[in-house]
């Protein structure tokens, strides 16, 4: 301690000698946010303590409604949840104010008149001070701050001026939801010894074997040779280097020393199609564990899945502002019955045979098929909550998941089709969503060296860049292991029913042009 | 409820009904980590419990130690802090044991023998499988398992095969280090009401104005037109498309109407050199907040900078297994001491006069120039602790950072070369920290459009692709605020001792060869 207390001291001394040429910047905080402006205030409220205490507000005008000895002024700073604001009541007709401004106002907190949970306290203003205007004539968002849904005209102007998206109620309501979701999924991982880690972005190797891919190249190779793209490899000396598609073979080194681990990282896909549910950036909750049970290795990935994500669901409707968040973005308590109930689980086979017997509406799939994204609906919607769907034939799935020992038996009468195909299967599942379809992708690894070397030729895919992965990881202690990736934005849209992703997301990345 | 209710019976009904072609994946429990075994033990222990229930114990063998009738086997799954292990106790000689190998043990839990803290339970084991062999002729890491230090000759093997680098104990105590870190400065941003955003990795602008970025070209665009660089950009419409060097810019616009956000991103900096202390990609944690006070608003700023790091330093050192992990790492008192005292603040001018007094290792730096970084890290010795430097001469700084109002003051017989030199600054911090120098930068932000314009001009940069971030943001109730960027990798490096932020992060990337 004494050591401690003398150097506070020394650098005391040297504060106190030095000529005084400089400012110092003694402690000053934030003010107050508009959130807990009004707590505290229905706090003392409820608890009939003295309200008379000069508070300063600060925040955008959303509405500004003039009688004839007072003005009401609707004050917001993307603190509030849904779609709730802090009246303010000021004396006179304050000409001066117009929606879109950012002001700072002086005043004390009252009981409010308003009958709404969100009235229950308002601001009597003595002072108003512009701290920024705005010009009402050209501003793209004068006539939409209050708008809420994003499949409306409003939405087609936001989507114009990403900048201001941040502005409109309905993308506050969005990101504050996200970031319950996040929090939560991270205390869940935390909680069960989950090592937090961080693959790297760009990587020399396609995981997926797509081909949609992003190539990173060093600004000052383009530079210095401009019409040479092999040369432009300069950087990495020769190596191609690329964005990452999924954290999953590095997260599997990762988890061949710590167990578990999980990762929340950027992806990217080099997607051409425009569908509400691609982004060409987009970020994934990785997971990967090791020591899975020899029996119902499966059964473990998929507790772990559902688990994490109850806790996400559980987080966005937990709280008073997170309640007032989801129903004013019109979610409904679907969600809060997929907490209770244990989530289906079926075979692909299994969804096959569902499809072909009661799906009317799309063309049924034939054993061996992928699932298109309307046969997922389909299934999420049959069931009326998430459906986990299980062990897919192994030629429409990555050479990385793991063979299952038995092939399955099919009733060729049900599948004519599919009387000549290879029974093989993998461990691995998608959890379908209703709306979203594909939530999440997960397996079993491929632990057998031999096996994985087999699959990944069979596959055509190179192995000279995945060494480490292919070689290395399983002959040296590479226990059963498999996980999990969760596309955060899908989880977002089905949580807060939003259709297209892109208006999930600040600056959603698609093709076409780049404005910001 | 009665909704809910009859809704689970409905998928009870398809579970029934459907054919048994399928797998049905019932729950099942990943096995407990080495950490839950040792702490549920220790508990029972403390509490004179029972400890006959079996266990299953799952891990790599660090060490195998023969007895006559024994075998001692040190197990790790990397869940335990520091260098800890669980002793397993074999009946008889286990031939068939080795080092590196993946095993799953069964037995019970018991008292330990052995004198440390680690050594207070054990596991008497009576049944040993191996999960995963490894052939310890050519493992990379058979000699190196107990390596503890970066700079030994363990470390130099470790960086060529960064897949295993998460078997080592050094990078365990790192990674688990990080995860609390995070979780911390995730928690303070969240109480004191920081929404989380996801500021875009792909951007069309290069913040800094730097040059030292990496482009982004879809593969297809490069495979279409494999001699022309012109073309790559077919994706974004002709635009161009680089990594992002950092959030601020698109953080800003966020702040503009959520009032205070944070991120926690990748950023990337094309970077040629190779020191200790830089990598092409790196995390970053951003904060953006508005409504600054008008007096000492850089101040607020501090505040928070301060605050944060203090809660990320508290939870380092938090509980048992966290001390376990700084201890091993070597890391002292010196960051405790760091969270009971305010950091100084001092402004660069005063700095500048510290250096030419009394820094007489290294060249003293004039008025006007940037500090290097050997008078950063002499700066922070100097005061023992973290400290803030405040208001840079604005020439050397970015055209966002907002322009101090009086000009500085200097006494020109202190400083004959800078005689002539503009006095300008701007309104921006560098946080220095010992051994590594600077791990924060932030500032308040030009909000004056007129001014932001002038500035940008003469810095040469072209506005263009910044109209929405120039003029947009500034003229639509832009109110004042600012923010701060915290480097994740050096904070840790800080933190942990560790002087090459490369040992710090699973597989670096740096110039050079790309193996991952």
């Amino acid at each position: 301690m004494l050591g401690r207390a003398s150097r506070v001291v020394r650098v005391c001394q040297h504060a106190i000698r030095l000529p005084v040429l400089a400012r110092f910047y003694a402690s000053s905080s934030l003010p107050p946010t508009l959130h807990v402006l009004r707590r505290d205030a229905e706090t003392k409220l409820a608890s009939l303590q003295d309200m008379d205490a000069p508070v300063t507000a600060h925040g955008w005008i959303v509405s500004v409604r003039r009688h004839k000895t007072r003005t009401f002024v609707e004050l917001t700073d993307g603190t509030l949840g849904g779609a709730a604001t802090l009246q303010v009541v000021l004396p006179g007709e304050a000409r001066e104010l117009t929606p879109g401004q950012a002001v700072r106002l002086s005043g004390r907190m009252a009981a409010g008149r308003g009958r709404t949970s969100s009235q229950r306290v308002e601001m009597h203003a003595e002072d108003v001070h512009v701290l920024a205007s705005t010009d009402l004539a050209t501003y793209p968002l004068a006539n939409v701050m209050h708008s809420t849904k994003p499949d409306s005209v409003a939405a087609d102007i936001v989507r114009q001026v990403s900048h201001f998206k941040a502005r409109t109620l309905h993308f506050g309501a969005i990101q504050r939801t996200r970031t319950r979701i996040e929090l939560a999924m991270a205390a869940w991982m935390d909680q069960n010894d989950f090592c937090k880690v961080h693959p790297p972005v760009i990587t020399s190797s396609d995981c997926e074997g797509g081909g949609e891919i992003f190539r990173v190249v060093a600004e000052s190779d383009v530079a210095q040779q401009p019409s040479s793209v092999e040369n432009m490899t300069a950087f990495w000396s020769g190596n191609d280097a690329y964005l990452t598609v999924s954290a999953q073979l590095h997260l599997e080194a990762y988890a061949l020393g710590l167990s578990r681990v999980w990762s929340l990282c950027p992806v990217f896909r080099a997607e051409g199609s425009a569908t509400n549910r691609h982004l060409a950036e987009f970020w994934m909750l990785e997971a990967e564990m090791c020591w899975l049970p020899s029996k119902n290795a499966l059964g473990a990935i998929l507790d772990c899945t559902e688990e994490v994500l109850k806790s996400a669901i559980r987080a966005a409707w937990h709280e008073g502002r997170a309640k007032d968040d989801m129903t004013f973005l019109g979610a409904t308590d679907e969600h809060a019955a997929s907490i209770e109930a244990p989530w289906p689980r079926i075979s692909y086979t299994h969804a096959v045979q569902l499809l072909r017997a009661q799906c009317t509406e799309v063309p049924a799939p034939v054993w061996g098929d992928s699932l298109r994204s309307d046969h997922e609906r389909w299934l999420a919607a049959h069931f009326g909550m998430p459906v986990f769907v299980t062990d897919f034939p192994s030629n429409i799935k990555p050479f990385y998941m793991r063979e299952n020992d038995e092939q399955v038996t099919l009733d060729d009468a049900l599948h004519p089709e599919a009387a000549g195909a290879s029974r093989k299967t993998v461990a691995c599942f998608d959890l379908l969503v209703p709306n979203v379809g594909e939530l999440v992708g997960g397996s079993v690894r491929e632990e057998r060296h031999d096996v994985l070397l087999q699959r990944m030729k069979q596959s055509g895919l190179q192995s000279s860049s995945l060494t480490w992965y292919i070689h290395d990881l399983r002959r040296y202690g590479g226990p059963p292991h498999g996980g999990f990736g969760i596309g955060m934005e899908r989880l977002l849209s089905w949580l807060t029913h939003t259709y297209h992703v892109r208006d999930l997301v600040g600056f959603p990345r698609v093709k076409g042009p780049l404005r910001h």
